[in-house]
C-alpha cells in the first residue's frame, strides 16, 4: 500500500482529474455495479451524504435500525446537520428488522406527518457481531421500498467482509440498493478514506440512456427535455474538460488517446462511440468526465 | 371588526373547514391576482415559508436588500430554520436596488458555489421610509427573475398602502411576483395575522390546466403523467371531503348546493362544469377545496 | 368567550405590552406553578419551541413516546428546523414507558454520540385514548431527569382534561417539568392558542433570587456576574419601559400606580419592595416587565 | 514528503492515538501560539467548524467579507448546515473592510435580530489578488472584536505566504484570533488537509491553569467548579488513556517513559510536574492526551 501510494499519479481532485480517484471511483463503482462512486474522507461522511440526498425534501424521514451505526454512533449528524426524522426499527439479533413493521410506518399521507424518504440498513451490522444480512431479507426489502417509493441505503462499511462470508460478489449483495458506503480503513486496511457508491439517479438526472436499447458500439445520450441544456453546448464544454482536438472527443486522463468519440445527433442528443481497445478503467474515466461536465453544467443552468 | 369576529362562521381550519378563513384566504388570492392564500400567524411566519418554499434545495441562496425587515428584523430565521444563505444588495433611498448587481451576483454554476434560487423585495419599504417601490423597476426585475429562474417574492406586509399611494390595484402591484406576504395588522389594524399569497407553482404541481383553452364553462383538469394519482382517486377523496352525495361534486362549505360538478374524463382527466349562478367566492372556495384534495393524496402518493 | 374577545383590553405584545396577552400568561404560569408562560398560535409551535430551547448544543437528542404528538404528527419539525435528534421509547398503553430502558440509553459521554437533553410525556396521552398519566410515574421520570441532568417538558395540550379526571391540581401534576405546553383550543373550547409555561431556567440565567432567604416584603435581585449588566443599566431601561416617574419602578400595565418600588442596592443588586395593596396578578405583570427587560438586555450584552 | 508518508508511525486518530497526526497538530498549534489544533480533510470544512462552533446559538450571526472564500466558493454551508446568517461587509482591494461600518452594524439587542457572534477574515486574500492584510488593521479589529464580544476566525489558508510577505511569524499575525484555519495543499505542496488551530477558549471550558502563576515545573489545573468532574475521576481516565502504571501520569505516545507527573491535589486541583528532559514537543502531546480526558469526560458529564 505505502508502494502504491508514493507511487501513484496526483491531480485536482476539485476539478475531477485526479487519475488516482478517478481509478479509485470507478473501480468501485464497477465492483459494486453501481453507475458513479466519489471518495470521502471517512464511513460517517459518506453515511450523512446518502441521508441529505435521499432525504432531500423538508420534513423528510429516514428509517434506520435502533442499533444501526447512523443512529447509534454518528452524532445524530443526520439531524442537526441534515434536518432529517431519523426513525428507528429494532434491529434482531441477525440485524434485520420486521418488513411488516416498517410497512406499517411509512408515512406522509397526512399533513401533520414528516414524510418517509428513505431506509438505511448496514452489512455486516457491527453492533449485532458482525453479522452478514440474510440476502433474501435485503432482496423482499429492496422489492418493498422499490413498490413505495423508499430509497435504500446500505452501510456497508464491512461490505466486503459480508462478501467473502455470502460467498457472493460484493454487487450481487447491494443490487436491491440505491446507494452503498463501503470503509477503506476497515477490513480493507487502509490508513483513511471511505467511498460513496450509487446508482446513476442518486446524482443526476439531465440525461438518459436507453441501455437495452444499446445493441452496438454506438451510445445515444439524451438530454432531458426539461433541461436548458443542448448537445452544443455539452459538446464544447466537454472538449475543454478533455483538452480534446477534436469537439467533444474524451481523451483518456493522461492524454493517451481518444477513448470515445462524440458527435452532436441533434439539438438533445449526443452520439459517443468506442473502439474495441478500450478497457472497462478506460470506459470509466470517459464516463466521470462526461458526468462532470453534465454536473457541472446543470448546476449552472438548473432545472425548469 | 369586533362584529365580525363574533358573528363568523368557525370550523376546523386544519382540514380546510373552517369557512371564514377559507373565505378570507379565497378574497385575498383574488385580490391579488394569484391563485392561492395561506392565513399565519404574523408577517415574519409567512416570510419565512416563501424563503422556505423557494429555496428547496441544499445551499440554496436568497437576495435581499441590506435594509429589508427579512434581513434586518426577522432574526436570521431563514438561515437557522430553513439553513438558507441571505445575500443582501444595497437598497438605495427608494427601497430598489441595482439590477446590474444583481444579474451579476446570480451563481450556481460552479460547484463551490451556493445556488441563487430567489429575490425578494419590500413595498412598501419600511426602513427606506415607506416608500413605494417604482413600478417600472418591479417590473424589470420581474422579467430579469423570470429570465434566469429566480423566484420573486414580495414583502407585502404594507402593500395595500402602496396601492393607493400608486393609484393601481394591488393584483397590478404583485404582478411579476410568484409570491406576497400581506399583513392585516398594519394599516388594515386586525388585532393580528399575516396572509402569504401565491401562484399556483408554489403549492403544487401535481396537475395542470390549459387555461387557454378554456373557451366556455367546461374545465378539464390534467393529472401529471410524473403523478402515481388517477381521476378516480382524486375523485373519490373529493367526494369525501365535500360530503357530496353525487361522487366529486364540490359543493359550497356550508354544504347548500353542487357548485361545481365534477366527473372522471379518462384516467388521467377530470372534468368539471359550472354554471351561471356561481359567483367568484364560491368558486374560490371549490378551488381551494380541490387543491387540499390534491395536496392531501399528493402527500401520500409522491411524484415518481 | 365571545364577549371576552370583544371586551379586552389590547396592546403591542411585541413589546410585552398587550394587557390581555399577558394577564392569560402570568395566569396559566400561576395555575401550572411555574413562573413564566408564552401565548403562541398552536400546540405544535409550543412543542417545538420547547424542544429548540431544551435542546440548544449542535448534536442534541430527545427521547419522546413512539406514540406521542411530537413523533407522529408534528412533521419531524424538531429535526428539520430544530436539528434535534427524536428518539422514540416504546409507549405502554397507558402512555408511559420504561424508565430502566430511558435511563440505558442516555448518552453523550463518547464522542460518536448525540448528547441525550430531555425527555418529552405527553399528559393526557392522545394515540393511547386520553389516557391520564400515573403519576407516581411522572414523579419518578422527574427524579431521573433531575438526577441525569436532563430537561423534562410535558405536551399538555389536554392537561385539564388530566386534572379533573386525576382530582389533582395542574400545578401538582405537572411539578417535576421542566416545561408544559397547555392547548387552549381542545377542552376548553377557544378557537385558536397554545401556551408554553416554564420554569425560569428554561427563559433566563442572567439574575437569581434566594427565594427562601426572602422573609418580608424586600425582594433582592442579584444579576449573575458571568453578567456584564449592572443594576443602574437595567434600572434605567426599566424605567423607560415602565413609563415610570421615578427611576425604575414598575407600574401597572394600565399605568394605573407604582405596584414595585426598585432602587439600585449596589451595582450587582437591584431591591425590589412590594406593599399590600399588590395582587398576585399585578405581581405577575410586573414579573414579566422586568423579565422583559433582563430579556432584552442580556441579548444585547450576552454572558461572558 | 513521499519519504515522510510512507516512515510515518500510524495510529487510530479517533482515540487521539496517531502520533504523526498529534505531532502535526502540536507543531501547527505551536507555530501559531494557540492551545489545540485539529487536522481535517478541506480548509473547507476547517472554516465550516470555526463557524459552527464560534456560532454556538441559534439565530446567530457571522461577519464575512464579501470577496471572502467562505461567503463565495463553501456553497453557503456555513448557513444550510450550521444555520448561520453570514452578513457581509463590503471587502476593499486589500482585503480589508471599514471597522466602523463592522461596529455599526453589530446587533443583538432587540429581539427581532440576529445575534452577532463572530467575524472572519481572509489572510492572504485570494480574490483580492493574494494580499497580505495590514496588520495593524487586524490588530484594530482584535481590539473591537474583544471589545464586543465577538469571535474573530481568519481563513489562513494562505497564512505562510503572507508570513513570509510580511516578515513577522505566523504568531504574530495571528494573535487577535480565536481560531485560524490553515490550509496544507496549497503553498505547502501537500496532497491534502487542513487544520483548524484556536485557543483553548474554543474546545474546552471544563479546567482553568492560572499560567502567570506557574513560575517553576509545577503546574496547577484547577476544575472548574461549574463542572461536575472531580480530579480523581480525571487522574483515573488518564492513567487508562496514558496506559500508566502509576495514576495519572502521562507517559510519552511511544509509551518510553513517564513525562509529566499527576496527582490529586484536592477533589478540584490536579497538579502537574515536569522534568528537565522533557521537550516541547513531548510537552505538547502531554497536553493533548489531557486535553482529550478533560473533552471526552466533559461530553460524560455536562456542565451544570
Amino acid at each position: 500500500m505505502k508502494h502504491a501510494m508514493v507511487n501513484s499519479a496526483l491531480g485536482d481532485d476539485v476539478y475531477g482529474e485526479d487519475p488516482t480517484v478517478n481509478a479509485l471511483e470507478s473501480k468501485v463503482a464497477i465492483l459494486l455495479g453501481k453507475q458513479a462512486a466519489l471518495f470521502v474522507p471517512s464511513g460517517t461522511m459518506a453515511n450523512l451524504i446518502a441521508v441529505m440526498v435521499h432525504c432531500n425534501k423538508r420534513g423528510s424521514e429516514a428509517f434506520v435500525g435502533n442499533l444501526s451505526h447512523i443512529y447509534k454512533y454518528e452524532q445524530g449528524g443526520a439531524s442537526f446537520l441534515g434536518g432529517v426524522l431519523l426513525s428507528t426499527l429494532e434491529n434482531k439479533p441477525d440485524g434485520t428488522f420486521d418488513l411488516a413493521e416498517l410497512e406499517h410506518r411509512i408515512r406522509g399521507g397526512d399533513l401533520h406527518e414528516a414524510v418517509s424518504c428513505m431506509v438505511a440498513i448496514e452489512n455486516t451490522h457491527n453492533v449485532c457481531g458482525g453479522k452478514v444480512l440474510p440476502q433474501e431479507w435485503v432482496d423482499k426489502l429492496g422489492e418493498l421500498c422499490a413498490r413505495r417509493g423508499l430509497a435504500l441505503h446500505m452501510d456497508g462499511a464491512r461490505l466486503l467482509n459480508a462478501s467473502t462470508y455470502a460467498g457472493e460478489s460484493p454487487a450481487r449483495l447491494v443490487q436491491p440498493c440505491d446507494s452503498v458506503s463501503l470503509c477503506f480503513s476497515k477490513g480493507l486496511s487502509a490508513p483513511v478514506g471511505s467511498v460513496l457508491v450509487a446508482i446513476q439517479g442518486l446524482f443526476l438526472k439531465t440525461f438518459s440512456v436507453d441501455v437495452e436499447g444499446q445493441h452496438t458500439n454506438i451510445v445515444l445520450v439524451r438530454i432531458s427535455s426539461s433541461s436548458r441544456l443542448t448537445a452544443d453546448v455539452v459538446l464544447q464544454r466537454l472538449a475543454q474538460v478533455c483538452l480534446a482536438e477534436t469537439q467533444g472527443d474524451c481523451k483518456t486522463p493522461n492524454d493517451e488517446g481518444v477513448i470515445v468519440k462524440a458527435v452532436c445527433f441533434n439539438s438533445k442528443t449526443i452520439r459517443f462511440t468506442l473502439h474495441h481497445d478500450i478497457t472497462d478503467e478506460d470506459l470509466w474515466l470517459a464516463i466521470m468526465k462526461i458526468v462532470y461536465v453534465f454536473k457541472e453544467l446543470e448546476a449552472a443552468n438548473p432545472l425548469n
